[in-house]
C-alpha cells in the first residue's frame, strides 16, 4: 500500500469509528424530541471526508501520543464542524450537502408533508435547523469531557481545550463566516486579496489548526501552547486550511455539480468574493469588468451565461493565480514538518496537505 | 431593609457585577468583527432581572459556599440564557427585547442604513443573530472555564458542570423550544395540558434547575448531584421555572406593552398555545370554541378583537387556573426548602420564588 493509499484507509477508519461512537445509544438517546434527533445525526451519517478528526488523530501521533485515546476529541471536532455546517447553509440559502438535502431543507420537506403552508414550511425548517445546530455545538462540547470520564486525561487540560475551541478558535471561525456574509455586498473595487484570504484562514483554518493543536496538545499531555512542535503542526494545520479553502473555490467554478455537491454555476450567482474573481476582475480590460460585474451576483443566470463567466475568469488568469496561492500555502504548511520527527503519522501529514489541492471533490 | 427590598438589592448588585465582569477588555476586544461584538453585548448591557445568576449565585450561599467566589459561573448562566434569546427571537420573529429591538432587528436596521434592500437586510439581520447567538454558546463555555483559571475549582468538578450543561440541560431547554414551535401548529384539540407545563419546564425550567445546581455544587465543591441538598435547590428551582412561564403568559395577555415589553395582544395572534387558552377551550360553548379557534393565531387582529379575546380567556376562567397552577408549582419548590439550613440565602431563595408569581414584568 503506498502513502496515499495508506491515507485514504486511515481516514476512512477514523470515520467509521466516530460514526460508531457517535451513534451509541448512551448519545443518540439523549437528544429529543425525535426531529432534533435525525438533525443531529443527518450530516453526521452521511459520507465524510474527515479531515479535521484526520488531522487532530494524526497530529497526536506525530508527537508520539496514541491516536485511539483521542476518539471523543476527534468525534468533537467533526460534530463541531457540523453545527457551523448546518447554520452556514440556513445563511448561504445552500440546499445540497455531503450528497443530500441540507438540515433546513429537510426540515422544510418534512414540514409540507405533514400540511404546512410553503411560509410555514420555509420557516419550521429554518427554526429546526438553527436548533439542530445549537445542539451539535453542545454536543461537540459534550464530546471533549468525555476525553476525561473516558480516558483520564488531565482534566486541566480538556479545560485548556474547551476554552481555546469556544474563545479563541470559534471566534475567528465566526468572524470568517461574517466576513464572507459582509463581503458578498461590497463592491469587489473595494477588496483586496488579503480580505479574501483572511475569510478563507477563517472560515477553515481556524478550525483544522485547533484540531492539529488539541491532537498535539493531547498527545503530548501538555497546556504549553507554546511548545515549538504544538505551534509548528497549528501553522500548518492553518496554511493547509487556507489552501482548501481555495481549492474550494476553484471547484466552485470548475467542478461538476456531482463531484462537488452544488449546482453548476452557484458561486458566480451568489456573487461569492473569491481570489480568482478579485485576480481576473483586476487584469480585465473595462468591456470584461463590465462582464464581471453584470453577472457577478446575477441569480438568473443561464447555463451559456454562466460557461463564458468561466471561461472569462479562466482566460484572465484567475483560476491559476488562485492554484498557485494555494500552493504556495502548501509549501508554508510542508516547511513547518522540518520540526517534526520521521514518522507513519508525519508521512500521513504529509498526504493530508497534498490532498488538499489535489482533491476533486 | 426587609426581605424583598433585600432581594431586590441582591439581585441588582449581582447583575452589576456581571456586566463589569463580562465587559473587561480581556473579553471584549476578543469579539470581532464590530458587528458580532456589538450583538454579543446587545441584551447583555441592557437592564435585566438576572435570575438564573441569582439562583446560582442563592444557591451557593445557601450550603455554605462563598457566592463571591462563582462570578464566572453566574455570568456564565446569563450569557447562556442569551443565546438562547437571540435565538428564539429570530424564531419567534420577534422584535422587541429588554426594551429596545432584537439582534436580529438591529442588525436589520443596520444593514438598510447601509444601503441594503429590504429583503437583503431582513436576511443580514437573521444571519448576524444566529451568528451571534452561536458566539454567545461559546462565551458561556469559557466563562465556566475561569472557575479554574481564576478562582482555582477542582478542574474535574466544571468538567462536570460543562457536560451537564451542554448535554443534559441544552438537549431539555432546545426540546422546549421545539415543542413549543411544533405546538403552535398543532390543533388546540390535539394538546394536553402536560404537554404544554412540559414545554414550559423545558424552556425556564431546565436553565433555572441546572443554574441552582451549579452554584450548590459549587459551594459544596462536589460533583456528587445526588447530595440531598443539590437534588432539592434543583427541584425548587426547576418547579419555580415552571411557575415563571405560566406567568409569563399570564402577563402576555394582562401585561402592558410598556411593562412586559412585546405588544398587546400578541400571545394571541401568534396562536401561544398556554393554559390559560387551553384550560378556557375546554370550558367553552360550542360558541365560544369557534370564536377562540377564530381568533387564535390571526395576524390581523384588531385591538377591539384582542380585548374580546382577553375577557372571553378571563371569563372562561383561564387566567384563574394558569395562576393557580402557578402557585402550586411554587408550593412544591418551597417544600424542598425544608431540606436546606436557615440563612439569609434562604431567605432571598423564598424572595426568588415568590417573585415568580408575584412580578409584573
Amino acid at each position: 500500500m503506498n502513502t496515499t493509499e495508506k491515507f485514504t484507509e486511515e481516514l476512512k477508519a477514523i470515520n467509521a469509528k466516530i460514526k460508531e461512537y457517535i451513534s451509541s445509544q448512551s448519545f443518540m438517546s439523549k437528544f429529543k424530541p425525535e426531529d432534533i434527533r435525525d438533525g443531529v445525526y443527518l450530516y453526521l451519517l452521511r459520507s465524510a471526508k474527515s479531515l479535521r478528526p484526520g488531522i487532530l488523530s494524526f497530529s497526536c501521533g506525530a508527537v508520539g501520543g496514541n491516536p485511539d485515546s483521542v476518539l471523543p476529541a476527534a468525534a468533537a471536532v467533526e460534530v463541531f464542524h457540523n453545527w457551523t455546517l448546518v447554520h452556514d447553509d440556513i445563511i448561504d440559502n445552500d440546499s445540497l450537502r455531503r450528497g443530500g438535502d441540507t438540515v433546513h431543507v429537510h426540515f422544510q420537506k418534512l414540514a409540507q408533508g405533514r400540511g404546512y403552508s410553503k411560509a410555514d414550511a420555509e420557516e419550521y425548517g429554518r427554526n429546526l435547523a438553527i436548533l439542530v445546530g445549537d445542539i451539535q455545538h453542545s454536543f461537540a462540547i459534550s464530546l471533549f469531557t468525555k476525553l476525561y470520564s473516558e480516558h483520564e486525561f488531565e482534566p486541566a487540560l480538556i479545560i485548556k481545550l474547551i476554552d481555546m475551541m469556544e474563545l479563541e478558535m470559534n471566534i475567528e471561525l465566526v468572524e470568517g463566516e461574517t466576513i464572507d456574509v459582509q463581503l458578498s455586498k461590497k463592491p469587489i473595487l473595494d477588496i483586496t486579496e488579503d480580505d479574501i484570504i483572511s475569510m478563507s484562514a477563517g472560515k477553515t483554518g481556524a478550525l483544522y489548526s485547533f484540531s492539529a493543536k488539541a491532537g498535539a496538545m493531547l498527545g503530548l499531555e501538555t497546556i504549553d501552547e507554546n511548545n515549538p512542535q504544538i505551534k509548528s503542526l497549528s501553522k500548518f494545520a492553518y496554511n493547509c486550511g487556507v489552501a482548501f479553502q481555495l481549492q474550494d473555490d476553484i471547484l466552485g467554478i470548475t467542478g461538476s455539480e456531482e463531484k462537488i455537491g452544488k449546482p453548476y454555476g452557484s458561486d458566480i450567482k451568489e456573487g461569492k468574493r473569491t481570489t480568482i474573481v478579485w485576480f481576473a476582475y483586476n487584469n480585465a480590460t473595462a468591456a470584461q469588468k463590465k462582464t464581471i460585474l453584470g453577472n457577478l451576483g446575477k441569480r438568473s443566470l443561464e447555463r451559456s451565461e454562466i460557461d463564458k463567466m468561466v471561461r472569462l475568469l479562466t482566460d484572465l488568469g484567475g483560476i491559476k493565480h488562485t492554484f498557485e496561492l494555494a500552493k504556495k500555502h502548501i509549501d508554508l504548511a510542508l516547511l513547518e514538518l522540518n520540526n517534526i520527527a520521521d514518522s507513519i503519522y508525519k508521512d500521513l501529514l504529509k498526504s493530508w496537505a497534498d490532498f488538499m489541492i489535489k482533491r476533486s471533490f
